[in-house]
């Protein structure tokens, strides 16, 4: 009889979920909208209503796997602080859904719970050290080490998106300056572009957002650029030259080769690749160069469900490898 | 009958070495100048001399550690890379050593090396995760995670001294612009108080160094400092801001709160530790700001051959903790 877990992704918009079988095969996958401004119980009635309809009496339900966007205690155990999910804030999850559901939980940050699906079933099923860096409105990371998670003390290690690779530089959303967010995002992608249109660059985003600038966001850069924009080519190499500093960085203090490039601006790896990996070799030892390897996330915004699954898997039995 | 092992630092200028017994005690130190100039043979005669000059028949000898300023093949055998020992690059150290000596050795980085003395025998004793930085001529580092030295993929790992913290920023000895190094090290500390006196600021300095700039140096920055010399902790300051960004850029990206200072600038941290606290309560995220502790090394330039005897140590049998 085959054993199952489920693997959850609570995000701000969406909580995602899907049944694994232990060999790692998605057998069924379902999403609700996550309804922040409902307030905790019916985010929690939500959560809870979308794991149960995902139970299976097929075979025997090991545990549940969440990944959810914040930081959690150390022991896993309470949601700290979540910006995108005030609700959930100070909640004790780990109790309120053992309790709800009488199955082993186990709770993981987002980003975390990625670089642990890439490892199980995307692109970092062969490495045994890389960072998943993704790049949406923010920029995330999770590493893996040593084949397993390095999740930090306090569970909130990958913090790439707030290294600061400028300083004084651009105001970031944390309310710092010079974090690689505030230029390699697709939040700063999208920056960038508006501003070079709007101070009369001659680019085919004009066309393309109809001349409604606020219409311009990454993926619209990423199809200019796909077109020969230079414009647009310009602006991936800028994000580029900043996102090869924070990769030459953790190089150089971690001695790593592999980088998973995952999130929305992923879409557009092929437009940047070139121009990141030129800088990197600038920036990395001899003995570094050549070897460094930057792909893109196999598994997109599915990581994060996988990765809970794994969590789930591994916390109450050897995983399958 | 106690075990012994011998740990060895080879630096630039001077070979340095230990007997250390199995419980950690150090039992004989001795030690002799490089000698670069001389060539390789001579420096490996020098060097076989003085491990044979350590050598005991009160008990049994277990094995030998070294630790060597370059970087190393991975299998840790062959000296890649070695700016200041020239002379044995290429060479193959661990299989000429083994053969002269008849005994286990075992190479490691210097910097590495340091950070395992510290977690010995050091300020690291206590810690599973901290990160040694060296503040000398140029910074170097070592990385303990899980407890145990993480020297990455090709043994390389801890280089936050080039970890670049401001983009097209000074140039640093390594060629690129903006490297940490460039900022913090004691060079950059002398550069800072000689261009500070040559440009006619009013500073204590002049009168430390006789008028002549030239001799002016990290320590005497250090002692102007002490005697109150604005110019001189203003020097510190600014030092500390950069270190503070390296230190956050590591703590947003690990998680990890400990950190030792080591390196001849270390001798200073009293002076700078203040700010250097209060620029990193300013960058890193809420959750870790009260965790975070900057400590001086223990061991000071001993750190190398501690490291290294316990590599020795480790490498044959499970160590005494």
């Amino acid at each position: 009889m085959q054993d199952y877990v489920i693997g959850i992704d609570i995000g701000g918009t969406m909580i995602k979920g899907a049944l694994f079988g232990s060999d790692g095969a998605l057998v069924e996958k379902r999403s609700e909208e996550t309804r922040v401004d409902r307030g905790r119980d019916a985010v929690l009635q939500n959560l809870i209503a979308l794991i149960k309809s995902l139970l299976t009496a097929k075979g025997q339900m090991l545990s549940i796997g969440i990944g959810v966007a914040g930081v959690l205690d150390p022991p896993k155990e309470v949601l700290l602080q979540s910006p995108n999910i005030k609700p959930l804030e100070q909640a004790p999850l780990k109790k309120l859904l053992n309790e709800a559901l009488q199955l082993p939980v186990f709770l993981e940050n987002d980003a975390n719970a990625a670089a642990l699906g890439e490892k199980w079933a995307g692109a970092g099923r062969e490495l045994d050290n890389f960072l998943l860096i993704t790049l949406g409105t923010g920029i995330g990371g999770g590493f893996i080490l040593h084949g397993d998670l390095w999740a930090g003390e306090n569970g909130k290690a990958g913090e790439i998106g707030h290294m600061v690779v400028a300083t004084d530089g651009i105001l970031c959303a944390c309310g710092k300056r010079g974090c690689l967010e505030a230029y390699s995002s697709a939040t700063a992608i999208k920056r960038m572009a508006q501003d070079a249109v709007q101070s009369g660059a001659c680019s085919s985003l004009k066309n393309l957002s109809r001349g409604d600038f606020s219409t311009i966001d990454a993926e619209m850069v990423h199809q200019a650029a796909l077109q020969g924009d230079a414009i647009s080519i310009d602006i991936f190499k800028q994000m580029a030259r900043y996102l090869a500093i924070g990769i030459s960085n953790v190089n150089n203090l971690l001695d790593i080769h592999n980088f998973i490039i995952g999130g929305a601006a992923s879409n557009a790896l092929e437009v940047f690749r070139s121009f990141l990996l030129e800088e990197v070799a600038r920036q990395v030892y001899a003995i570094s160069q050549s070897k460094i390897k930057i792909t893109a996330s196999q598994l997109g915004n599915e990581a994060g469900i996988y990765g809970a699954a794994y969590l789930a898997l591994k916390s109450v039995k050897p995983p399958d490898r």
